[in-house]
């Protein structure tokens, strides 16, 4: 027998697909503020279908960046209360000729859906909203209270979401926090992650002259900025991935033996994975891949240029290099800090007589662990595994969701990820899709979990 | 009493503005192939001006890439016959926003001249031009038989000026060359160019993976390009600049004791010259600035880029990184050697599994040094002790003039360089400029060499 809610979600498929196509269009790119038009529009298109589908209260709640989207729906009288998280904005959708088709023009091939922002987060979000608007479509209410924040700066570190919890604690006060974002591990085994890895980021620019100069004139006797910003990055890592930077360790502890041991019988294909990749396992001496990525920080380099960058050759001694750095936290990391050991190490190594301009960028997040007993944790297990049929294994995801720790430190709530996108879709590369197959699936847990929610 | 020559140019100074002007507003950038009508336009112009000043045989000389201009007047019986060498490409624009006043449109400013390609070359050769088309409409003739040779790839390498050289050996015949490029050392003290550094280049391409994939979900166990190609970079030299390529000094003999002691006696402000840059004095341990300009190769990166390069932050792990190195070079380096050991050293440093593409580029030339007793040589340092007043020093060019490696090589002629730009003009860079004073202190330098040339 069919849950009623199921039933409605399978008959409306293509109007689901519809709304879909249509936000998937919207190219709401958060970081770059040429795309300012494009983050209004997606706004104005969830708080035109939250209102239409009877959440109360909807509202834009600013903070002085792209502010979020609320809604709520509170009529569960005592049951629990829900928080449910996703996020609106999407990556750039650079480099753009690298797409098979394009970016903001959703295309279905292959059982799977192609678009920037489908899988990071406007699919899973939407399983997340589709499953409450079909409650309220099919029943006329919702099993427990929710309420919806949407956020718009998830893809830029989640500036302005702290000032957001803070001055709107009352308003999103709730029982715990269900995330619609934060990825299945992969598609074919139920998973719950119950981590993620901080992040904290800055930009720097070497300055060696007052202006580019001539290679022949000048080189040999005058300091090249790509020279030293080359230093300067290849000083951060040993040559097997190993990170030199004094301080980034500190209140680190060890990686503990039953994390490892948990991660190493999970079922992991590392030939296969790589072989994707087309590239070579890679990293710190001393851990598996899993552990690198889920159980080590990193400091990564996402862009750097500097000279002439344009077709064929200019013989130019470029007196200006920058470059864009990001760093994933463990447990024991905060993000000012390790923000401050990486500059100081830049500092440092910077030759005398060159300018290096240090920039942090805004919204850093500690790593995030969900407590092994939360009861939200307990029945997102269930309901995976009453829709999968098997228990679900837990694992951890080497990405940042700055939520988790924004929640937790400004409303004191925990988090459980319950997305379905799958790790391997592309999100923040060409060619980001979704498995339709994971729509099915999605509402049918999301279903569960409501369902089983209501019951308690 | 004034030589009727110079009173001429003297008198004509406003059209010969005119036309220089009309000639720096053509964007003739020889590197970027949109400039394709800019370099188009400057041929034509030049070609022009030759049929109506009196020159012979005007045509292009094509062998593939940008073409020269060639003209000849060839009345002077059994005078001397100089190839008068310049070049009509210039660099290109970039970065457009640091300039004061628009590259491609010419601005007086304190008794300078402002735009691209105005000091190098389009100045120092309008010189030599202007100077012939002089005698010719005040004497109807040449003092000496003259070929003149007006390239297009000069900041390209000369990429076919060699095949032109070949091809054209009987037309191109000359006693020598008289170079209208080269620039001198400074604007206050008469020198003459002895030497030129060569150079050669390549541009490479790290590859890491596949696509470029999230930090989060790959950083730490997948390669960053760009830490590779940050690594390779500074692996080529040491922290104090010194070059640490295996083979890059072979065949290059001990630095000549009398050149360091001729070099160590001239006049040169050290601090005003790092002052003026905003640099610090850099490079080679037991080496003076000038040596390590004048005497020792480099290798320097001229550009590099990889990764997210806009506004804001995208967490990206880039799986591709690009860089362009040229190379300077000093006798007993050959271009192809030099390329091929810089090769060997990336790719012998590039860590398994990750992909290395490496492109050379076309056109290096060998470091190039004038016979001490060439007889133009000797009559270029008359020409200028009478107009200046001082007898010339010696100095070399750390820059590259592939045109008298190239004539060396292919007619075997040596080359005088002869040119009324000054080193500290911003050529390669923004506010490229020329001083005004130099055109007087050229017209009349020219003059007296061409009568002293016919003299003997």
């Amino acid at each position: 027998m069919t849950d009623s809610v199921l039933r409605h979600l399978e008959d409306s498929k293509a109007e689901i697909q519809d709304r879909l196509f249509e936000y998937l269009r919207i190219p709401s790119v958060s970081t770059d503020p040429s795309y300012e038009e494009g983050m209004r529009t997606a706004r104005e298109l969830l708080k035109t279908r939250l209102n239409a589908w009877g959440f109360r209260n909807v509202q834009e709640l600013d903070a002085g960046g792209h502010p979020c989207v609320y809604g709520e729906w509170l009529g569960a009288g005592d049951k629990p209360t829900l928080l449910i998280y996703g996020h609106y904005d999407v990556q750039p959708p650079d480099p753009v000729d690298l797409w098979d088709s394009p970016a903001f023009e959703p295309t279905i091939r292959d059982g799977n859906l192609y678009a920037r922002g489908v899988s990071d987060d406007k699919g899973p979000s939407t399983i997340a909203l589709e499953t409450l608007r079909a409650f309220l479509a099919v029943e006329g209410k919702l099993p427990i209270n929710v309420k919806l924040l949407l956020e718009g700066e998830e893809e830029m570190g989640s500036a302005t979401l702290e000032a957001n919890c803070l001055q709107h604690s009352e308003l999103l006060a709730a029982d715990a926090v269900l995330s619609a974002d934060g990825a299945r591990w992969r598609a074919d085994l139920p998973t719950i992650n119950i981590g993620s890895r901080g992040n904290c980021g800055l930009e720097f620019t070497v300055t060696t002259s007052n202006r580019d100069l001539h290679s022949g004139r000048f080189g040999g006797a005058v300091p090249n900025a790509l020279h030293v910003a080359a230093d300067l990055l290849a000083s951060l890592h040993g040559l097997d991935g190993s990170i030199n930077v004094a301080g980034f360790f500190e209140n680190v502890p060890p990686v503990k033996e039953e994390e490892r041991d948990a991660f190493a019988s999970l079922p992991f294909d590392e030939q296969a994975f790589f072989k994707d990749l087309e590239a070579t396992a890679y990293g710190e001496t001393g851990y598996t891949t899993l552990e690198r990525l889920w159980l080590r920080p990193t400091i990564e380099v996402n862009g750097m240029w500097g000279g002439y960058t344009g077709p064929g050759t200019k013989t130019v001694l470029p007196n200006e290099a920058h470059a864009k750095l990001t760093m994933r936290l463990v447990p024991g990391q905060k993000p000012d800090r390790i923000i401050e050991v990486v500059a100081n190490h830049l500092k440092q190594r910077c030759p005398q007589g060159v300018g290096i301009q240090i920039a942090e960028n805004r919204g850093g997040a500690e790593a995030y662990e969900v407590p092994k007993g939360l009861p939200l944790l307990l029945a997102a297990e269930q309901a995976l595994e009453q829709t999968t049929g098997q228990k679900p294994r837990h694992v951890k995801v080497g990405s940042t969701l700055p939520l988790s720790d924004i929640i937790h430190r400004c409303l004191g709530l925990h988090t459980v990820m319950f997305s379905f996108s799958t790790a391997d879709e592309n999100f923040h590369s060409p060619n980001e899709f979704m498995r339709l197959s994971a729509f099915d699936e999605g509402f049918a847990a999301w279903v569960s979990l409501l369902r089983k929610l209501g019951e308690d």
